[in-house]
């Protein structure tokens, strides 16, 4: 078991999922960004191996057919992923690395490494999200219901997360997802060496 | 599931669990701890109900025909144990309720009711555990071997707990604890109900 921790976050549109994430790096030592990998272009201002690492499409499926992806999907004929490799250095060096993903990519992740950690944000009622979305204004007036129907979808499959946290107010909601990185770092499963070190006669560091 | 959370702590002697517990039902809201049954006769000073429940021992037996403690045991011929109708009550109202067990008790607790949460205190080495009980002065230097052998052995059964919390400093300890019980209380499994009431339309308190 690493000593790192990989947070898995996904929540409806406009739930505020970007503004708990960027409040809860900046709170949380030694915790970052997982980076993706995609086949699109770069768009202007994006730095390589910052915002994407941009791979052709060759090195993308090369990278696929071994299995070096921990979520992948293909989106309007461009791919999507995640490499593996920097995820594992991450952890292995005592990291926590929060991913932002829909259900899709979150279920893949835990399959690939059950040890990571699925919450779901959710919004204070299906009312609030509606408000919210209207006044991010992205949506016309007849995407709203499509858009609000597939929100609901999304809420339902939280019941295959490990943790829900409801995002009524943001610093309520960062203290909560600090305080679930906490406790999963004190789960038996990632601290039983401590018990070595204790019967072998050593010194727990602080 | 319950809207409340039973919280079982097992550490060696003068590892400082009574300070860390106390600490926590001091700042955590709602909750208390568990009051224990025994046969013993009330020792000057203890309030039944308050320190202990005093049961003859014709009460407790017949409450054990009936299963009705939660974990219990003998002690030099006097019987102790947790009544479970008061903690399941407890646990129904949405109170967090701290039990301080040895290892066969705690796990006694855990075969009763899975979603109880098992935390062990660890002291930072065995040495610093040795200090603590010299300054403590209820060991007599023979007696100390024993004692520590004692402690070693309960500490390996740490393994069969949930979490683990060393207790370096103080209020680190109960910070974590309080952690623990904010993370717990926010996994699917005690949470899904909030899934249900946004799918109704409904709207989820603070």
């Amino acid at each position: 078991m690493n000593k790192g921790l990989l947070v898995v976050v996904s929540g409806p549109s406009a739930v505020g999922k970007n503004t708990v994430l960027s409040q809860f790096l900046v709170r949380y030592p030694n915790s970052r960004y997982s980076i993706s990998a995609t086949t699109r272009k770069p768009r202007p201002g994006e730095i390589p191996g910052k915002n994407y690492y941009f791979y052709s499409r060759e090195q993308f499926q090369s990278l696929l057919e071994q299995n070096q992806f921990l979520e992948w999907a293909k989106v309007y004929d461009e791919y999507y992923g995640t490499p593996l490799a920097p995820i594992l250095e991450g952890l292995e060096s005592g990291q926590v690395i929060v991913m932002d993903l829909d259900v899709q990519g979150a279920l893949q992740v835990k399959r690939r490494l059950p040890e990571a950690v699925l919450v779901f944000l959710l919004p204070p009622s299906i009312a609030a999200l509606k408000a919210r979305l209207i006044k991010r204004g992205t949506e016309s007036a007849q995407d709203m219901d499509k858009r609000l129907e597939a929100c609901q979808e999304e809420i339902a499959s939280a019941r295959s997360y490990d943790y829900l946290v409801v995002n009524c107010e943001v610093s309520r909601a960062v203290d909560q997802l600090i305080c679930i990185v906490e406790a999963e770092k004190l789960r038996l499963s990632r601290q039983a060496y401590l018990i070595d070190i204790l019967t072998e006669g050593g010194t727990i560091g602080n």
